[in-house]
């Protein structure tokens, strides 16, 4: 993509009551638009980004046997009148309007029930059983608050997976399975070593749920982490019991901020109950469904990556989530430089790597600064002095040090091969 | 795809009151499911067919050199306010809610207003423009009945695309590419013949507006057409003046039904002017933007090939927006037919080829039933009188009779190559 082409600019001008460090950086690198607090739109870069982190979950959701698909916002209110949770008494971060006839309806802000309902349908039998499904969904969710960026949004894309299982068992050994499927995800896009399964509080059915939180100041979470287990205790359940539960030691916990980037319900069978959703077992008698889901916030985790990696020059993104893994700035307009950069930029192009190319004609330490501000893992300058001395100057967004390389180093950083590049 | 591992399953139970053709069809099939009237979720099936239009939808817009980003649903009441389109009596189909501080916010229609807004803050020179951007977003619409399926939804995937034109001029030579990929998007999903380019009403700055409409019995619209010039005119501006002003005579037009899936809608300068959106031209004098923004309803028109291409036994996918390329159907339980059978899936699946495979223990009755019902455009059939013979049974969707054909002949006819059945 030539920058020269792109409507979103580099920007200075951040809304004055936006708080939030992620919210400032992806405003001012042109990758959100904020359109009122907590609601924000996806400008080029920033879908590219949000495609790349949906595609490295999907991957590890298909790889479970869930089935994509996707529900709908609108909800009915009888549907969920039938677990109690329609009342603002009970959730309390409804949108509602209504249809011109009167009827009340909701924005779906989780969806266990439409999804619960649509299941029921096609679940007679032990062989219907198990199920797992998942979908990329706009919730909308009422926040009193919402200063916290994309990490919390009144309007957000969460990944949810919901699985139907035929008993306790089957529902705790997909749990597991699922639970790896999230420490790779957090391990593809950087996190992994920051990122704890965390003890939170359960429902009416279980003690606990589980949370994956990740260590960082930008958190709304406290958490207490023992490193050595690789394990965290959400605030909420912190106490002399749980601990003792848990076979957790105080003197081996940190209390550290953090943000919630995934969670796992254990509903058992109590939604099936109120919903109807039974299936017949070997012997032909009716059994209830357990339901298991699991979320996993794709625009918070976005969020999470930007605040998490960023320094004192802008968002420094992970290769498997940058919008471009390249950066090429060119400097000057002579033939020669002109020539040689578009060249380059073709050849990675056609090399199937995504390069962000600077064409502008601004000064190269706008160049140098709109590189750093938006994060691209590798920059190459391509100047009149790089052309002299027959090299590419190429330097890491994470370094400090431009070096001086040929073509076969260069194609070795990116992954390619040489021949690319010729 | 093994049907044996798929939740979704072929089904005669369509709600009552479900009076539409295309909704009665996917719902049978299982590819969508109905949350309430006019509210339709895509299972994995139809998102796969939603996914392929979207598919050929983004290629020919990033041809125009447009650009992908995503706006939100949740929008500011002042923002419409601008532009005298918030007011329920000005805009009938807004759905409404409020923010808990009692803010009233509105679910996005359409999204000229906040795509404006967003662009504003990029625009202040002619060299900022022309800027094409274009979404593919889920409208919500309050309708005040929602009987035509897919068609006409309550909640429903649009892709919009906007363009901001320094001039009128520039604005023309836009639209009229976009003209030609829309004609080349409904050519390749199969519609060619049948759609038309429609003169309709236009707005405050333009007589008319341009519809691309289908011919089907299923529309909503009444048009009439001239086959040999290719165009129509909507039965709203069709009177005696506009005939003899577009050069059509009576004699030459044919009343019939049709579907709109496609618009272009021309605001010269007026929304810009309301909502303070100029540019510094070459003299460094401000001159209003230029607005056209292009609708393409993309769940409709997968509701329109459905019942468009439909007959008696159920759905007939064109090959380019398929859920999947072939149908192989396995008669029995014989090891030496299940082996062929799991090969063939495995050796199409390789070759990159999309395969539903019937591997379920039911009747042949019902697999050619769900077969034909589906809408596959290829079925194979692998039975012990093909294992036998040493051939493959093999029919299209839309013909009657089946061949028995040879390894190479099945390549050639699903476009692949031998090599890869061997």
């Amino acid at each position: 993509m030539r920058l020269s082409e792109q409507f979103a600019k580099t920007t200075k001008n951040v809304p004055a009551d936006e708080v939030s460090r992620n919210a400032q950086l992806l405003i001012q690198a042109g990758f959100i638009y904020r359109g009122m607090a907590g609601v924000y739109a996806y400008l080029p870069l920033g879908l590219r980004v949000l495609e790349n982190i949906k595609n490295i979950v999907r991957t590890e959701m298909n790889g479970l046997g869930a089935e994509e698909l996707i529900m709908t916002s609108l909800q009915r209110q009888e549907l969920w009148q039938e677990t109690d949770r329609w009342d603002d008494e009970k959730v309390d971060v409804w949108f509602k309007s209504q249809l011109k006839n009167g009827t009340p309806v909701g924005f779906g802000w989780s969806h266990e029930e439409p999804i619960m309902a649509m299941l029921k349908s096609y679940i007679a039998s032990y062989r219907d059983l198990p199920v797992a499904v998942y979908q990329f969904q706009t919730k909308l969710r009422n926040e009193l608050r919402a200063k916290s960026g994309i990490m919390r949004g009144r309007e957000f894309i969460m990944k949810d997976l919901y699985a139907l299982s035929k008993d306790e068992k089957e529902l705790q050994a997909f749990y597991d399975q699922v639970s790896d499927a999230y420490i790779r995800i957090f391990e593809k896009v950087g996190l992994g070593d920051a990122t704890f399964l965390t003890y939170a509080s359960g429902g009416a059915f279980t003690q606990f749920s589980h949370e994956f939180q990740v260590i960082t100041d930008a958190g709304e979470d406290i958490i207490y982490v023992d490193r050595s287990k690789k394990i965290a205790v959400n605030k909420e359940v912190y106490n002399d019991e749980v601990l003792k539960q848990l076979d957790l030691s105080t003197d081996q916990l940190e209390e550290v901020k953090s943000a919630e980037v995934g969670n796992i319900f254990n509903f058992g069978s109590s939604k099936s109950k109120q919903l109807g959703v039974y299936y017949a077992d070997h012997n032909g008698v009716e059994q209830p469904v357990y339901l298991s889901s699991y979320g996993l916030g794709v625009t918070r985790l976005m969020g999470v990556i930007a605040e998490f990696f960023a320094d004192d020059k802008g968002l420094v993104w992970p290769e498997n989530v940058a919008p471009a893994l390249v950066y090429i700035a060119r400097l000057g307009n002579q033939p020669e430089v002109v020539k040689q950069a578009d060249e380059l930029y073709i050849r990675l192009t056609d090399a199937a790597i995504q390069v962000l190319y600077d064409d502008r004609d601004i000064r190269p330490g706008e160049k140098f600064a709109d590189a750093d501000l938006l994060g691209i893992p590798h920059r190459i300058v391509i100047s009149e002095k790089t052309v002299q001395r027959g090299t590419f100057e190429w330097k890491k967004r994470d370094t400090t040090e431009a070096q001086q390389v040929n073509a076969e180093q260069l194609a070795k950083s990116l992954g390619i091969d040489t021949q690319a590049l010729l």
